[in-house]
């Protein structure tokens, strides 16, 4: 039966046919509902050699230190993400250089593509999600205090490739699966 | 009102307290049910400089010319998508060597994640979704038919990097959305 309101109707969880894995079927209309893995995009945005941080204002891990990221939304590019995180989080404006890395966290049927970016001006603050927004030299950076360990991968990878004008994406570092 | 064979409720479309997009929210118990950019993954995989194609026996495109990729499932990895797609495909084994780009098709709300591989002892056949596979030399790769923009781009920029051991991974061509 489909909901008047919405136009979808009850869901099933079957092999549809010609497939290998259960999915969730309309029953009404026969369409799948495919459940697909998520993009978080993000960037290690620098001024003047000093990386960008946010403490983060919301759960999870609300309090700590993180790089300006999310999930990736319908109809943008993962640049555009990235872009638009900075925006949202720290009020930044930021230019996209490259590709950090793609990381995965299949326990979370996540990927991550975190990019290297510039702060346009220097300008940030505090965006809806962020308590504090803060410029850290490498020396300074809250080690202890970083959201998710793949904030501390994008930063050690970040340092690993900043003299480079171009580089291979790195990945996850070996053996670390984004469990804490 | 819960289903309760599937534990799905009605959805309706709104905007939730905090956020600023409209998202699909279950009436009964609050989750939000949010629509996300889908995963392709997929290889350039070659044999002895030869380039694995396959003709596709679904739609869309039927009959025309891909690389092993498809939509990347859940609690896996983008390389160990990539790899599953060639078995699938092609009865493939493979070794991922390295990603040849990130393609964006936001019209589609899709992120393509496309990787170099080659085909382990040079055995493929042909899989479930598949008419016919075949190795192609450069001059022998059928330009006209194959499926889709993507395919071409990834074949393109797997040319140019076919020299180098490391590479930054390559985006859309300037201008190309993957409208055909």
């Amino acid at each position: 039966m489909t909901d008047e309101n919405t136009g979808v109707g009850r869901l099933i969880r079957t092999i549809p046919k010609g497939d290998n894995r259960e999915r969730m079927i309309c029953e009404d209309c026969g369409f799948i509902h495919y459940e697909n893995p998520k993009i978080v995009v993000g960037s290690v945005c620098t001024w003047q050699s000093e990386v960008l941080l946010c403490r983060r204002a919301i759960n999870p891990r609300s309090g700590y230190w993180t790089i300006p990221a999310g999930y990736m939304e319908l109809n943008e590019t993962a640049e555009t993400g990235a872009i638009r995180e900075a925006a949202e989080e720290a009020c930044a404006v930021i230019d996209i250089e490259g590709l950090i890395a793609i990381y995965n966290i299949p326990r979370i049927s996540q990927v991550q593509l975190i990019y290297r970016a510039t702060i346009r001006d220097g300008k940030y603050s505090v965006g809806e999600e962020t308590i504090e927004s803060r410029l850290f030299s490498w020396k300074e950076i809250p080690w202890g205090e970083l959201a998710f360990p793949s904030v501390r991968w994008s930063l050690e990878h970040w340092k690993l490739i900043s003299e480079r004008p171009d580089w291979p994406p790195f990945s996850n570092p070996l053996g670390e699966d984004g469990s804490y």
